[in-house]
This record gives C-alpha cells, structure tokens and sequence, in this order.
C-alpha cells in the first residue's frame, strides 16, 4: 500500500488528523531531563535524556495521533549522538504503531539527493527499517531533478514526501510570493505533477505540501490548485492559527491533511505535571481534527 | 578575523581558490575501502572506511587548496555512524590547517535554524569546535527569518554562509530562473542585504553566494550584481564547466570566489593508484585556479 493509502488507513483508524512534532528544544524539557542541557555532560547522555523524553511522548499521545514527526536540527545539535536518538525514537514511533514523517527538509541535486532518500526512506540491505521515515519534507528550489530521486525511492518503497509550498513562518512571502504569479503557485504545480506519478487508491498521491495554516486565504487557493495532493499544515497552535483558519485544508471528513501541533504538545503550558498537560494537549487537539472535525465540516 | 578575511588569508597562503569537495559517494571509494559498501559490515566499521579514505584524500590535496567542502548526505546514508565519521573529517581538516565549507544546504524556520546554526557552526561548551564548520551552505526558500539565525551565529563565531542563489544542476532555472525579473535576482539582492552585516577588512563579506559555472553568462551577471560578496562555484570539471566559464566570478587575483570539484578530484579518471590520480588531478586544478589564474586574469 503506498504512502497515501497507508496514511488515510491511520487517520481513519485513529479517527485524527494530528501529527505531532517532536521538536525537542534542550531548553525547553521537562526538569528531569535537564541533563540534555548540561554542557558537562558526556553527549551520549544528553541524547539519551532527548529520547528517554520523547519515547515518554511518543506513548502517551500514540492513541490520538496517526503520525509524529521529529525535527532533525534538534537532534542533530548533538551531533552523532542526537542522531543516533533519532534514529531511535524513529523507531519507537513504529514500535507504537505511528508512522513517522521525518522533517528534514532537505534538497540537494542528483546523487546527493539520492544519497538524502536513501539515509531517510530506503536505506539499504544494512539498515533497520523501523530506523526510517515513511515519509520526508523537502525544500523545492533546486527543481525538478533535486525531487526526482526521492520520488523513485518513494515508488520503491511506498514512501511519501512533503514539498515546502508556502511555510509558516514571518518572511515565507519573500520568495515564495513575491513574483507575478507567486512562486507557490508554480510549486504547487509542479507538485501536482511529480504526484501524478505516485498516485493512491484514496484518490491522493504520495506527493504532498507543506502549506501554512499562517495565510489561510492562500490555504484555500492551493487546497483547490493542488486537489489530490495531501497537505501537511504547520502554524496551529504555537503559531497562531485556530482550527477555523485550518478546515478548508480537508477535502471531505478527516481526509487530504494532517495538522501539526509541536510545541503546544510537548511544551503545553499548564501548571499539571508534563506528562498529564501533554495528555490533556493532544487529547483537546484531538477532539478538534477527529470526530469534531467531521460534524462541523 | 570574520570568515571572509579568514578565507582572503588562506586562498592567499595556498595561491589556490579551490575547494576540494568531500562527496563519498560509496559506490566509487577506491576498492581498499570497499568495506563501506558492504551491507554486511557494521555501520561503524562502514563508516571508518569512509572517514580513513577521506583523511587520506586531506592530506593530499592540503598543499594545494584552503580549504575543503564534506557533502553532509553520504555521511547521513550512514546514519548516526556516519555522522561521527562526519565530525572525525572536519577535525582531521582542520588539523590539516584548511578551512571547511560543511555542504548542508538547511533551511527552516527562526528556532530550528538556531538549532542547525548550532549544529554546525557554533556548538555548546560541550562541542569540540574542531568538528564545527567555518562556513555552511543554506536555502533561501524560507526568507530572512530562516537566515537570520544563523547570521546572529556567524557574528558570534567569524563563521560563514553560502547562500544558494543559482545552482548548478539541470533544472536549476525551474524556480530560481521562471519569474520577471528571475528570481535568483531577488534571492541576490537578499544576499547583498544579509551579509552587510558582516563585512570583513577585505572588502568582503562572511555571506556568500553559491552560483553555478554552468551559466556563465548569469554568472557574469551576478558577479556584479553582488560585488562584495564571496562567490562558491559549483559546476567544474565533472559537471561540465570549464575555466574560461569561471573566470568571470573572481574580482581581482584570486580574490572574490572559490571553485569546487568534487568527483574530479576524489574519483580522478586515470590508469594511476587513486592516490597519484587524487594528487595529479588536484594538482592539475591548482595550476588553473592559482597563479595561472593571476596571469590570465
């Protein structure tokens, strides 16, 4: 089953949209896993409080999310070892039946992204499959060719990708709409077309776009300019965008896009103990891209 | 001294504007490191293979260029093991006395570029800064907002940056060269703008410019459209460009740009031992982009 079949599969299963980010700030950790921060400390021991912490995440919001998705630069600040975390806590992810969007963003041209697809879907005869990612997010700039190997990895190995349309962030309009048409606009079909390769029973392709919920006029052009591609949806919650701004991401019921929420689950601000204002998190998060999602809409 | 003296001083020192880029591709290491591709091997021992080849290749081609590029994905195929091998390669560089440009072309949002500015260029007190980078290569997809961070760690640090402005690859113009005025004009613009803030005594700025030899007459272009800023030619020798194609994006001398090859040096065409090819090649490269340079220009 390819990677738009399997995850509508989850979404339905878990009657949730969700998708967690796993964006371990050291600064921000619960006090118990201060050690990560601790510059004294051995690095091996501050990855291995990294994924204590996130394995502690991982099975408490596994019931209500289909899919997480860990941040490489917060492993990666700890070099090999926060790495050897990732790798890891990609594969308690599988162990709790989640499937795994690794954010990685990376682009780069031929070999070097078939080098890129290879370190993060495919791997090779040596590698641990539950190490991998079911799916990646990748910056477009490059073209085409930058995309194309991912693409075949992802036809390979039913794998998916998720191509940075228009992000979230404060300056994402500098480039990304700041031509006649925006720029996004040509992403989104170019999206389109690399998805038409990859294409699933759903009806959705494998192919996916990042676009924030920051600019929700802009969410509802590309949702109807990019209509079998699934949206990833960052900028709920920590961000500033409600649920409102959010809906006109999904084609019918719970299908076409997974919401993300990062900060808002593993941080969430509450004078509970974290694991309990975690669970309460992603239990309200839950509510409003599952069954609430699908009455309102 | 900021990245731009440092890398004025060094280009200098060797009378070399090359970079040697580090892209081990497993398939083509020499065969007494064929271990690296056998998926039977542990990763580590894998790993080892990659890291002892690319240590030999450093202290070839150590007389004969500043400075050097390690191509982040084929260490990442290897995972958290090649990631430590990653770390062991920039110190062995930097014990070699050479700058290095780690190639990572990351790109995400203000915390997460924070975490990737620490990641390769700033480190922690726990961070052994001899496996930092002095410079990185990054995507502009984002906007400033994703730049910023790591600028903030460049003026912390005298580090550098090469922003990807016009790549060198096939479907490069796709996004970079489809609007009116081409985008890689406003991305250059950007450019001029982000490294004002870190203008060197050479006249040069820590941000730089990655801009593809394989269009030269853009190339010639961008020169002028971004005259303080320290240009990273891709596209030499495996890829299809010629010196004559380079000589454009230098100022005066040596000064204003670096030029990479990667394959052709690591994986020089010869009926010699790699080693004698390695040296002969970088040799060869040195004579082009070093005094012979001077004299043509």
């Amino acid at each position: 089953m390819n990677y738009a079949d399997r995850l509508e599969a989850a979404v339905r299963d878990k009657q949730s949209a969700c998708l967690v980010g796993l964006d371990p700030h050291l600064a921000l950790l619960p006090d118990e896993f201060a050690v990560a921060r601790d510059t004294s400390a051995p690095r091996a021991e501050r990855a291995a409080a990294v994924e204590d912490f996130l394995c502690q995440v991982i099975e408490i919001v596994a019931p209500y999310t289909p899919i997480v998705k860990p941040q490489s630069a917060f492993f990666e600040v700890l070099g090999a070892d926060g790495v050897r975390a990732w790798e890891n806590v990609c594969a308690a992810a599988h162990g709790a039946g989640l499937l795994v969007l690794g954010d990685v963003k990376r682009g780069d041209i031929g070999s070097t992204a078939s080098a890129y697809a290879s370190a993060f879907l495919e791997g090779d005869a040596g590698t641990d499959p539950a190490t991998l990612c079911d799916a990646v997010t990748v910056n477009p700039w490059l073209g085409s060719d930058s995309i194309q190997p991912f693409l075949d990895a992802c036809e390979r190995t039913d794998k998916g990708l998720y191509v940075l349309v228009r992000t979230s962030n404060p300056s994402s309009g500098e480039f990304q709409d700041s031509s006649d048409p925006p720029m996004m606009d040509r992403v989104a079909d170019a999206v389109s077309e690399w998805g038409s390769q990859l294409m699933g029973a759903s009806g959705f392709s494998s192919v996916g776009a990042v676009v924030g919920a920051t600019h929700p006029e802009e969410l509802i052009r590309l949702r109807e300019r990019m209509p079998t591609t699934p949206l990833l949806i960052p900028g709920y919650g920590a961000q500033g965008a409600g649920a409102a701004e959010v809906l006109p991401a999904f084609t019918s019921g719970l299908s076409g896009a997974i919401v993300n929420s990062s900060r808002g689950i593993l941080f969430a601000k509450s004078d509970l103990p974290w694991k309990d204002a975690t669970l309460a998190a992603i239990q309200q998060m839950q509510a409003a891209f599952g069954s609430g999602l699908v009455t309102r809409h």
